[in-house]
This record gives structure tokens, sequence and C-alpha cells, in this order.
């Protein structure tokens, strides 16, 4: 059976736009003589369209949008994931279905059984589950259509099983040829490999092929990395699409007896270094484009985040659409201002010298009579960082240029960021990319062959400098970051257990042998820092757990996380403004 | 039946804290002789606990917290809520449940069903729904416990049923001979009067009495307003709790065919305006006592929204805990400053003087050179109200006082407000109160005998011209809200249908008739502005849907949401970057 993927990149909300897409792409599957292709989850509305859901307007464009689609269906078959009206008077209002749409309308609709519910997922909220898996007949093939979780309550590679029935498994009961899977998938580092794994086993465990298809493209917080692919009925991938940007997939699937007449195209997705870099470019790139912006600026210290993000703003947007900004103070070094020079005279782009003492000067005079007989604090460092912050938005508003945030994972997490200073901006690109990683990713962008910027210009364009020193806020005389924090390698060993998997202070002393005291430390930064992340900008989510839509912790809390052992009183309650 | 409803006032994750309240309502109810004492909903740790949940370590603690308190109940019977590892090896890990604790031990549990999971609730993101309604016997009475949500699955009263099952008529069906209900369910302007007539019919359908034990105090966005109750078996209302403010009601429950032997308390729950200054008192009083602030600081401006916002801080936390910031520009009135003094003065709350003019030249001649040949526009707007931010947040890091945000709900559904400027702060307290709405409760406090500021000052405190005068940003000369916005009455009518009740452009148009430009305007604003309410702080919610955790939009969209006759072009796409 001819089957085309399309794996398209729609925009959340846009319902006209995507439906062109679709029918853009069922035009491209006829000439390419496919009889089946198949659209990713809520293709209609773009993944994830969260509380736009609630309107009922929505909904009912959606419909008459897919319901449009279908009447162009007459001499091939598509699978469309929308929303649509639940049945029954009871339960929530909207099934995630997916439309069969063949000889002109829908003829039939699967609704996903399967509800996420957990991390960035919030499916109960909108959904009712469906009433079980169908079976779809299309010609003389029966299809076993699913929507994304459908296909991931899986016995032998999961943990624990979330849901009580097996969709996948319902289906091969009930006679299907071949599994399609309507997703929307998002991008976490290294869970691509894991897909295989899962889609292979699936296909070969019950002797059928399986059609995945995956949405691409970045909406807020999430990137989709497309990689659409199919699995013959042993488990072997037999066609494979490209990672991070949109693709049409012709494959002839070998349903039943029949056998493949052909070959298919078959990508090799990325990995590590380079995957994490396409996400966080296409994640940028996207929230730009989708939001109305078409330039960016940042601010540029020296140091190696400032330079990883202008890279990667680069990479996204081209030099001619990145502005960079240096605002020097009394604390800077020299090296800091030479550094800053050097990006961006590497990558071209253009640079303004802003200095901030005088402003800086300003706020220190006006606010001397009230902080009279007060000695410096972090108050005063915080003034300088949120005097940056003014002058890069004021850029930002006079230019339409989006403010790109330059914080990283490990410092949002222990606070070591100023609200309003460094944290302004309207997409924060690093901030679900801890230290270490900056750092193996600015080594990447320099040296490795794949690396776009090291296509481009020939040579590294993040300075040694950059990439070597030791980090600094600069706030205050000979300051850097290990005056306040355990060495990153350490921090991010803690934030990587305590955050995504959730491991308590005891276990994380138990098992690596930290420092109790420094563990318990950055425990409790990280629990008392949640204001800040509240207020935080969008990040990308690269890893299992990113801050932000995934992550919903109560700000007003006092749950002592500590491993306190016997006689060791520690003092739970704090300060919470220390470092706002 | 003696039964004790104890409305206790838990903070989020503190379980040793929040057992020792249990602890002390056990032994205050064993000597007011009460035979069985109840308390709200996850109790033990509080609501909403939100992803504590995730932590393995934290639900260990919850459940030894609640072996350990039913140790104690050997003469007296408690029901507490708490979160436990659910039963069965697939599903959800944890359970929403209530405890009955008698003969030293967990006698019985009853699990949650029915797991709201619309607005600022996420139950499915944690819990396993309970298996069905179960009767839990107590000496010769047939309890039927059930929590929060079970209650509220109404034929009747709701518009449509969310839930296939209703555990209340299960319980009935079952030979339950009193209804027990533990609750956390937060305040809502209006809200209790629908709960009282919800327990009234569901008590007198079943010919049952109902006992509602709800939570009180502010967790985060959530204020909880008590108002614990006690229907008899005719839907009579026969006992009632204060609202705002922890209780322990003492009520001779008629059970079967025993009747009353005493009356019982019946406090008058507080109603419109008095209700509305009760929740934003307490939600901030609260937010700032689990944070571990004791002091606040506002910045006044002369208007209305900062001098109810000060107001409130003086209701909450006292005169001396305050402290006020005025910051005139070259823009603002001499009214202005003077109304800021007798706000001041009214309250007797320290009032800074810090004009900002200094640093707002210093920002004007450092960009000088990077805006030439620009004109001025909303980036110099901004970098004032950024100047005040930066300002209020030295203050507030100095002294380690929180900051309070004034902004209202009109201001922030369509963007009238400056990121990092007067949106910086720690709690956003008026952010679900609309403008019309302010106006009202600057009357109420100046004005009702019930008013706390009228009954300590013992005369108006807010001062007549800032609530008469017309709004104004004071960003440019002879500035006014109604420049870029349309009055409020109509602004606060068009947000009301299109944020609260979620109706299209199209609905608003043809049932209110006004102008469709100005209805289009404000939805667009509305939608295009998400970004800023992405980073806004949290605030108080008060009305049925605020912004912030219960409305999950997404920033990079394009849905159309302006009712647009044919013929009649509109830009669609938006340069979100005009107002950042």
């Amino acid at each position: 059976m001819k089957i085309a993927l399309a794996q398209i990149n729609p925009t959340v909300g846009d319902i006209a736009g995507n439906a062109g897409l679709i029918r853009g792409d069922i035009a491209r599957a006829r000439r390419a003589g496919a009889e089946l292709v198949v659209f990713p989850e809520l293709a209609i509305i773009g993944y994830p369209p969260k509380d736009l859901l609630l309107k009922p307007a929505v909904v009912e464009q959606c419909v008459a949008a897919v319901d449009d689609l279908a009447a162009t269906c007459t001499d091939i078959a598509a699978v469309i994931g929308y929303p649509c009206p639940a049945d029954g008077q009871t339960g929530r209002l909207l099934y995630n279905a997916a439309a069969l749409c063949a000889d002109g309308r829908i003829m039939h609709r699967h609704v996903k059984s399967l509800l996420p519910t957990y991390d960035v997922f919030d499916e109960h909220r909108y959904f009712e589950p469906g009433p079980g898996a169908d079976i779809a007949p299309l010609a003389d093939v029966r299809l076993g259509i699913s929507v994304c979780e459908d296909l991931w309550n899986d016995r032998e590679l999961s943990g624990r099983q979330l849901y009580h029935d097996n969709p996948i498994e319902d289906l091969a009961r009930r006679g299907a040829q071949i599994f399609i899977n309507c997703s929307a998938s998002p991008f976490v580092l290294g869970k691509h490999a894991f897909r295989m794994r899962l889609f292979g086993r699936a296909a070969q465990r019950h002797g059928l092929p399986l059609v995945y298809c995956n949405q691409v493209g970045g909406n807020d917080e999430l990137v989709f990395d497309g990689n659409s692919c199919v699995f013959d009925a042993t488990g072997c991938l037999i066609a494979h699409a490209r990672d991070f940007e949109p693709d049409l997939l012709i494959v002839d699937v070998p349903v039943g007896d029949a056998g493949s007449t052909g070959p298919a195209r078959i990508e090799t997705p990325s990995t590590g270094m380079a995957s994490l870099h396409q996400a966080l470019v296409l994640g940028l790139r996207d929230y730009c484009r989708k939001c109305g912006f078409d330039s960016v600026v940042v601010g540029l210290s020296g140091g190696i985040d400032s330079a990883v993000t202008a890279a990667l703003c680069v990479a996204a947007l081209g030099r001619d659409k990145v502005r960079a900004v240096a605002m020097p103070s009394r604390f800077s070094s020299e090296g800091s201002v030479a550094d800053a020079r050097a990006l961006a005279a590497a990558v071209n782009i253009h640079l303004d010298v802003v200095p901030i003492e005088e402003a800086h000067r300003a706020f220190e005079r006006v606010l001397e009579p009230v902080f009279r007989g007060r000695r410096p604090d972090v108050a005063e460092e915080n003034i300088q960082a949120r005097c940056r912050g003014v002058i890069l938005m004021a850029i930002s508003n006079k230019f339409g240029s989006m403010l790109v945030s330059t914080g990283n994972k490990s410092e949002l997490a222990v606070g070591y960021c100023t609200l309003y200073g460094d944290m302004a901006g309207g997409l924060a690109i690093l901030s679900d990319v801890p230290k270490t990683l900056v750092w193996q990713l600015a080594r990447w962008i320099n040296e490795d062959p794949q690396s776009p910027l090291r296509r481009v210009y020939g040579r590294a364009v993040i300075p040694e400098a950059s990439i070597t020193k030791p980090p600094s806020a600069e706030l205050r005389a000979n300051q850097t970051d290990q005056d306040s924090l355990p060495p990153y390698e350490v921090l991010d060993q803690i934030i990587e257990r305590y955050v995504e998997q959730e491991h308590s202070a005891r276990r994380i002393i138990a098992e690596t042998g930290l420092d109790p005291a420094v563990v318990n430390h950055v425990v409790r930064l990280i629990d008392v820092n949640e204001y800040k992340r509240k207020q935080a900008a969008p990040g990308i989510k690269v890893t299992g757990r990113a801050f932000g839509f995934g992550r919903r912790m109560p700000i007003a809390q006092r749950y002592q996380a500590q491993h306190i052992p016997a006689h060791s009183p520690v003092d739970a309650a704090s300060a919470k403004a220390e470092d706002q």
C-alpha cells in the first residue's frame, strides 16, 4: 500500500493556514501516486492547542475545515488529526480524533483512548477518552488507526503501565493489517532512539507494519522533531523522514502478503549535540516566526552563555537578523568586552556597546537617602543586571526585535539570575540546557564538521576565552560563580537527579557520595527559587523535565526537602527576598 | 452524632506543621466531646500540593504522618485527607484519599472518584480515580465519606455532567446514614451561595445529613474561604463555620432517627465586596507568611489601583509592615504626588519619594546613539515604567520586603502594562479584579461600615481624587487610558465574556450590540498579550477564570478570534513587540 507521511509544521490556532498545508500535501501525495496520506495528531489546529480548545468557535472551525478537506479526498484517502465534539450527554466535551477521509467524506473517526496528563501534557483537561479500538476499512485493507499515546502503553519498555487499556493490542486482536499512528511527540535528547525501539517492537510483536507520522516544528516550549518513520511486519525500519524540517515521505508499505515494491528513503536522524543544536535553532526560529518577529536582540557579556545564545540566533535567523549589545559596568573586566567584540566580529553581527555606569550611578544616587546606613548587598548587584534589562528591552521595543535571554538551566535552577535583569526576554533559549551541556554545545558549534556556523564561517566562532575562563556574573569585584555555587559538574548532577529524576536529597547523598551540606544547599536553592521561575521567559524543552509548563511547583510552600540527620537543626524557613 | 469540623489553614508541603494543626484540633474536638472530627481534603500536605506529589519521599512522609495521627485516635475518630500509593500494578501512582482513623489505626480509606482536571485543577496528573463508593462504619453509624468533587456531579444544577459516575448517589444507595465531605474548594466571588444550594439539595434529595469541611487560607493563586457547614436530612442549614479564618465547629448532627440535641453555631458568610476584600487580604497575608516575608513595598502612583493595593496591604499586614514609594517623572501631574502623599498619610505608612528623572535621563543619553533618527514611541514610555521597577525591586531586595504589584485584570487582559515595569513584583493582588470592580472596592473600603480600614481610621482612606480622576499611566504628556482603550465599562464587559465565558467575538457583538471594531480590537489585544501574562507575577483568583494557572493559552499562535464580516480585511498577524 503506497502511503505518504505528511510531516507538516502547523502553527497553533492557524486553522486556515494549517488546512492549506494539509491541502498542499494531499495534492503532493496524490501526484506521487499514494493511496493514503497520513497527517500528525491534531494537525488542523497544531499541537498543543491548550485552552484554545475551550473556545467552542475553535472546535467548530476545526470540524468545518476537516469536512472541507475530506470533500477533496476523492481519489486518495487521508488521515487527519483534529478535535471534535464528543458523543453522549455526559463527560468532557471533546475527542482527540483522527478522521479517515475518503470518497469525499469522513468515513471513519478514531478517537484517542490514552490521554497523556503528565509533564507538559494536559489532555484530560479537554478530552473524553475514546470508546475503544476500532478497525477502519480502506479498500481491501483493515487499518488500525491510533493517536500518539495510544501506542505508548508498552508492557515491556515502561516501568509501570500508566493506563489500563492497550489500544494497539486491541487493534491487533480485531484484525488490523497495519498500524497507522498520528503523533505530536516532542523532542527530548535521546528520545528518538527509544521511540525506534518501541515502534519496532510493537510491529514485531504483532507482526504488523507500523506507520508513525509526527509533527515537526516549534510551538512555544516544545520542539517537535519530525522523524516520522515506517517499520515492516518484522520490526525492521523501512523508511525514515528528515528530522527538524517538514517532509513528505512516500513509502510502499507491504501489507498482508504483499511484498514491498521498492526501497523507500531512510534519512539518518541526528543525535547528541547535533540534535540539541537543531532543536534549539528550530525552536527559536519557529517561536519568532509564529509570534511575528523577524529579528532578535541579545546581550553579550563575553561569557559562554551569551556567546552560545548569539551563535544559535545566527544559525536560526541569519546574521543580519541578530543585533548584539554589550553593556559593560565598573566591574566588567577588559576581557569581557573584548570577548563580546570577538564573538560579534566572528559571526559578523551588529554590536552596540552601551555602558551601564551612568544609569547605575543614577539609581545609586536617588536610592542613597533610602538606603542610608545599610551596607551594599545583592540589592546593588541586581540594580546592574536590571539596568541591562532596561536597555535590552528598550532596544527590543524600539526595533521590534525579540530579546533572547541567555540564562542556562543550572542558573535558573538555583536562582543564580536576576528577575527583570538577565532573566528578561521573550524566549530563554538555553533555559533547559545545563551549564555543562552549554560548554559541550559551544565546543560542538566551534569544532564539529556538522556545525552550520563552522561550515559557513570556516572556523571557530565562539572565542576560546569565553569557553575556558571561570564563569562570573561580574556584579561585584572579582566575583566568580563558584563563590556561591559548587562546581558546575557537581551542581548539574544534583539538578539532574533532584529535578528530572525526583530523587530525594537523602537518595542523592547516598548514591553519589557528595557532601550532604552541598546537596542540601542546592536542593534548598532549587525549592526557594520557584518564585523566579514563575516569572521566567518561556524556554525550549530538551530534557526529560524542563522548568516551565511541565513542572508545576507551588511557590508558597515549606516542604522540607533537605536530608537532616538527627541532631542537626536546619532553618527550613527561607527568606525568599534574599536574591529576588 | 457529635461531629467537629476542623477548618484548618495548612501550608503546602509543611507536613510536620500541618500534622501539628491536625493534632491540635483532634485534641480540641476531644475536649469538646466530639465523636468524630473531620479535616479538609489533602489536609496533611495542603491543597494544592501540585508536583510535590511527584516526589516519592513526600508521599511516604504524608502516609507516615497520618499513621502517627491515627495512632492517637483511640477515644475519638478522625477523617483526614491525604495522598497515598494506589493499589494495583497499572495506572497512576497515587490516590487522593480520606482516612477514617479510629481505634488507633486507619480503619477505612475512601478514595476520591471524581478528579477535577479543569481551570486550576490538575488531579488526573497525579491520581488514579477511586474504585467506587464504599460505606465506612463507625460505631453504629454508616458514614458515606467523599472528597470534594465527588459531591459536585449534580444533575440538576450543572449544565452538563462532566463525569459518568455519581459517588454521592452510590453512597446513598449503599445505605449511608450521613454524608461526610472533605474539601479544598477555592473562593470565587458568589460561589458559596451556589455551594449552599448544591449541598442543601443533595441532603434533601437523599434525605441524609451532609457535613462539608473546607480548607481555609491562601496558597499561591488560590484563596480557600472556609465556610464549612452542615445540612440536616431535610436540606436545612444547621451549622456554619466562619469564613476566611480557621475554625473548629462542633455540631450535634441528627443521624437516622436521632433528633438534634442542641443548636449549633451558624456564622453568616460575607458576600460581595466584603468577601472580595477578605479574600484579597487573606491571600496576600498567607502568601507573605508562607513565603517568609513579613513586610511589603508598594509603588504609589496617585491612581486608584495603587491606592487600593496599599490599602489592602495595610489591612492584611498592618501599617508598620507596609512601605510605599512614589516615583514621579517629568510627566507626573502635581496631583499624582499629592494623592500618593494623601493616601500614605491617611493610613500612616512610610513613604519614600524617589524621582525617576535622573535614571530616565541616563538611559535616554546612553541609548541616544542607538536610537538616533528614530522618533519617540512606546520604547521611551516603557523605560520610565522599568526605572520604577528597578527602584521598587532594589528597595524590596534591600529591606527584604516583597513588592506587591498594582495592575488590575483589565490592564493585564489587554497588555496595558509594562513587563519588568509596573508588572514587577512577588504578588499581583488585583490581577483578577477588573478595573470597574477596583472602583467598587475602593468605595467599599472608604465607606462601608464593615470595612476594616474604615473602622480603624474612622474615615475614608483612599483620596477621592484617586477614585474620580480619569485613569492615566502618565508615561507621556496628557496621556489617559482612554486614548488607547474603550471606556472600562465596555472593556470589562468584553473581557468577562471573552475570557470567563469563552464567548466568540461574533457572539459578543451579537449579544451586546457593541461596536464590532471595538470588540475585535479588544479580543486581539487579549490574544496577542499572552506573552506578557506568561511572565506576570502570581495573582489571587477571585473570578471564575483568572489569568494564570487556570488559563493556559499558547503564546506563539494565530487563532483568528476577530469576527470579520466578508470583504473586511484585517491583519491578523500581529507585531507582538509593539508594547513589550
